[in-house]
């Protein structure tokens, strides 16, 4: 399976100790054959041998084992012999993967393991649209090229790169994939019928790999599609409707993986149209993909676009737990209810979405996006992975993982060479994946796995360059962008660079109602929209009260003076001027720890990586001068160390 | 000349006077030919009859008369006959449509004029493009549909909308257009050589109305289209392929008019390459057109558009007058440098650009904005003409009008019903075309000149609502909108609606500098940034005095205290608040008196204007309430009659 693209984490380097040994595979069907075929590659290259029957140093089999969960697999190693056991073709394969990613250290002492998904669903959604949009282009909110699959309106006839992403992706633990954007053009809606074939090409490319397709749906397709004069859930038409055009899919897709509905969002058609619930809404897909095990991804990102900036009263972030929470329990159990991780739309630092811990009888995914709209948009670097893991281990009682069923990421790959445009950006795409099967891991571990895989063999102060720059390039960015979790402050439209007031008066919902004064959002249940409220104990005091909110999420909870003094013991708008100079700071950091390296990697990576650092310093510079002049001209105050402020 | 378009100012009705007379018309030639086909149309309808001999009521007559000037006619009426003389064909088709609007005046009690152009040059320039633009659509900055020239990239086959047009700006005496966006897109590039075939018909539609095309080039063309190495000017590959394209446009197109450039601006090519000055540039050309006539228009529109905000001592007002007047007298004689009438781009306010008055030795004409990019894209009623007359009769010494050679009008049609989207925006264009021909018009007379033709046999009621709702629009759009001559202030891109600081950290050099004190930029040349020095005596000190600038000029020469008491007795802030109210107060005023006699015209019209006047109010309200709640977050200061600011 050596391919001509981009290996990322999966080079051939990192087959070395499966390769160098022998090899024994036991179990028949689809996936056994793509374990068969990897091991047949790696030994090839490393002088190993595939060995069915007799001496082996490691053995990879299927037996059924009443107690192994789905996609579960055993990790032995006694006798000099290592042992991967699962009762599902599926769990062999994350096994294997498993022993890929270990390296030598699967070959030495001994262990006995177990290994199970934590959560069941490990979808990537992509955005990607088969026309280019004229507003949005090929890939909504893509950083990374063009899409993968489509190109000039049509599939791509060869399609080696989607075979050579499902082997990333399963290596990542990923077990499904949306091929096209949520906001369904016209184009795109015809996929579910009379394009259907474009769709089952792609599923046979994710098959081999244990991935399941699925297909973002538009709700009005039984008018748009059927010519029906109506989409109403409960209409008898509309649900027979649905039923045939669901049949059909399975028809072509036996292993279909089910709908993603983004409904009554942003301009897009929904149940509301005829006054039912988004639980009639998804319902009604749920009982078409039922019979055939498919689910509904049903979106919570419903809110109000046009809001009246003056109405102080309306709060986007309280929306989706205003929606969604009345209706738990009345969603059938195929459906899956994909909340948006924070509640107002992937800023680099919002609180939890309360929504996550409030809907105890509904199948919950939680919505990450790997793809940077809001993050650098892979120009910065900015390892995301801590961010999610914050958000995952997240205590409402129990931790967010153990409360939801899933985890979406919204992908961030197109057909640029190095996959993710910034060569930086596959950790991301990687750590999304491995913290869907393991939500427990370390971010920082995971980076440390993701560098080892991806540059193999490489001097150790490459390793320690890139861990130096890519650890906490979350928080760098956070530093010199929108500060204490107010969030946006980015050019309307494209959401690239600085512009504070860009939607302050606009229909959005996203405001920091800054003045001469002061600054914040006051989302108190005591002064403010309430939003304080839906969160449980101790949250719902916590964020209420000014003393215990913490500092980085102080704007997004509270209006407060300029002159306010943080935890942190710096004033808020001395804190905004540390940061935003720290930000920068760290980014020529950086890069000067990069120029001592970047001879070590690959010719095109370097300079690849080197253009976006310096887009990157320049960003971040012009983040800096613009928030920092922006309110020093509001707040008059001066910087209290006397650095340049324009 | 009946035509299917929307007549605009040359209603049937508006021919009744002549076409109920006896109309004698003598001369040859195919102006000629167009003045007996008018006369023979209105005649028919209305009674009249053409009278090639013996007794008439009006008589047009070309006849060698050496002391009239070309396109001059005589205008007199003794004995009971009007008579129209010219020594051109030319100036008898102006005669022509002078007599039209004068209707029944032409032919009551006795009189003997003289009629000339006051500038030569009347030209309307088009800012469409060939091809659908992905940013700017089809006409840049065009607000009333698709071009009336081209459709899917291609010359329109059916053009006799083309034709109506003529006739439209030759009636405002109009006597040159050009077709094409003076930013050249590739397929508009090859309109000069091997699309030629498309401009000569349209000037054939132009030509029947004594109107010369010109055309918008690249001035890399040598290189995109000839495949040389360079565009450098003093190069003779260069100098030959500009000679031998514009030979082989004029062997097409006899009477072509000449060539458009906008060169070294906002990313254009031009002379600067090749270290070689704009004379340089505009000079190759010169040379080129000047064997056959023909004239450059090459524009003064030249600033660094890559500013860095940062920098307070660049001024992009400053720019045009830097650039060109070190070349005063080194431009060919057909060299006509086109200056738009501000130093900025076409605000609602702006000082008369001192490049007007600065340029003694080189042909200048004067550019404004009937396109309404910064005036309300025609969703607003805007009369522009009150701004056009002070441009016109701004004395810099003499007034601008007897300094330059002629008025370019950027077009405001597209293929919309109505020429304009808004029916009313259709008299900017008459105005601007009236103007050009008698800068000392009045433009109020102008108005109503306008209101007569395109309704006439109206109640006067309507007359009389209309100039109510007409007049002054343009103080009613500049009173919701910038404050006191600052500009801008409108979302980037589109530009339309407000942003108050949409362009204030960008590269465009468009900047207020409000913080919690004050507002405005200094241009003073004590301490700003020199700008005041460009004008002559006495406009250097009044404007460079805070006393004596005028208020509605105060903020883009001055940069203020928000307590700064006006001229007018108000402060800054306070003034801000009042006239953003009065705005809005005059668009509830306009809706009202047309609410009153929209029944009196046609239906579509009524409905149009309507649905017009309700976006107006909505869009004038959110000026109203950006601009008062941003200046109240800022300064803190309250309405002093404590109006609703959020």
């Amino acid at each position: 399976m050596i391919s001509d693209f981009h290996p990322a984490w999966l080079p051939a380097e990192a087959f070395r100790a499966l390769g160098s040994r022998r090899v024994q595979v036991r179990g028949d069907g689809l996936l056994l054959d793509t374990v068969r075929t990897e091991v047949a590659a790696a030994c090839r290259r490393f002088g190993g041998a595939p060995a069915d029957t007799g001496l082996c140093d490691v053995s990879f089999a299927v037996s059924s084992q009443a107690d192994l969960a789905p996609e579960e697999f055993t990790y032995a190693r006694g006798e000099g012999v290592t042992v991967v056991r699962a009762a599902d073709p599926a769990g062999l394969l994350h096994g294997f993967f498993h022993v890929v990613r270990q390296g030598e250290r699967a070959f030495a002492g001994d262990f006995d393991e177990r290994h199970a998904p934590a959560l069941p669903i490990r979808l990537v959604s992509h955005w990607d649209n088969v026309d280019v949009h004229p507003v949005m282009g090929q890939v909504e909110r893509g950083y990374a090229g063009g899409s993968i699959f489509w190109s000039a309106g049509r599939l791509r006839e060869d399609l080696s790169r989607v075979r050579a992403y499902a082997r990333l992706l399963a290596a990542g633990g990923i077990n499904a994939v949306a091929i096209n954007n949520v906001n369904v053009h016209e184009a795109e809606a015809h996929l579910l019928t009379d394009r259907i074939g474009e769709v089952a090409a792609l599923a046979e490319q994710f098959r081999a790999y244990g991935i399941r397709v699925h297909l973002s749906v538009d709700f009005a397709a039984p008018i748009t599609l059927g010519g029906l004069p109506t989409a109403d859930p409960l209409d008898e038409r509309v649900r027979a409707w649905w039923a045939q055009a669901t049949q059909a899919v399975y028809a072509r897709i036996p292993d279909f993986g089910g709908y993603v509905v983004k409904a009554d969002s942003e301009g897009q058609p929904g149940p509301s149209a005829y006054a039912r619930s988004h639980a009639d809404g998804a319902n009604l897909l749920a009982e078409a993909l039922a019979p055939f095990g498919g689910v509904v991804h049903w979106r919570a990102f419903v809110y109000n676009h046009r809001q009246d900036w003056r109405d102080r009263s309306t709060d986007r972030a309280r929306a989706a737990y205003d929606h969604f929470t009345p209706l738990d329990g009345r969603f059938a159990p195929n459906v899956i209810l994909q909340v948006k991780h924070g509640p107002m739309d992937f800023q680099v630092r919002e609180p939890v979405s309360p929504l996550l811990g409030a809907m105890p009888s509904t199948p919950v995914a939680v919505e990450v996006q790997a793809t940077q709209e809001y993050t650098g948009q892979q120009r910065h670097v900015c390892y995301l992975g801590p961010m999610w893991s914050e958000v995952l281990r997240f205590p409402f009682g129990r931790p967010v993982a153990g409360l939801v069923q899933g985890m979406v990421t919204v992908a961030n790959v197109g057909d640029d060479p190095f996959w993710t445009g910034h060569p930086l950006a596959q950790a991301n795409l990687y750590a999304a994946a491995r913290l869907g099967w393991n939500p427990a891991l370390d971010p920082l571990a995971l980076l440390d796995e993701w560098i080892a895989l991806t540059f193999p063999g490489h001097d150790p102060a490459l390793r320690e360059a890139l861990r130096a720059i890519m650890d906490e390039s979350w928080q760098a960015y956070e530093r010199y962008t929108a500060p204490l979790g107010v969030g946006f402050m980015v050019r309307p439209g494209h959401h690239y660079g600085p512009d504070v007031d860009g939607y302050e008066y606009t229909p959005w919902g996203t405001y920091h109602f800054a003045d001469r004064d002061g600054i914040g959002v006051d989302r108190t249940r005591a002064t403010g929209t309430g939003f304080t409220g839906q969160y449980p104990s101790p949250w719902r005091d916590l964020y209420e009260s000014l003393a215990d909110c913490p500092d980085e999420l102080l704007l997004f909870f509270h209006h407060v003076p300029y002159a306010h003094v943080l935890r942190n013991g710096a004033t808020v708008v001395q804190h905004i001027y540390d940061t935003h100079f720290a930000g920068v700071e760290r980014v020529e950091a950086m890069i000067l720890r990069w120029q001592q390296v970047s001879g070590l990697v690959d010719e095109a990576v370097a300079a690849r990586i080197n253009e976006r650092l310096a887009q990157q310093l320049r960003s971040a510079e012009e983040w800096r001068d613009q928030v920092n002049t922006y309110f020093y001209r509001k707040s008059g105050v001066p910087d209290a160390r006397g650095r340049r402020i324009y």
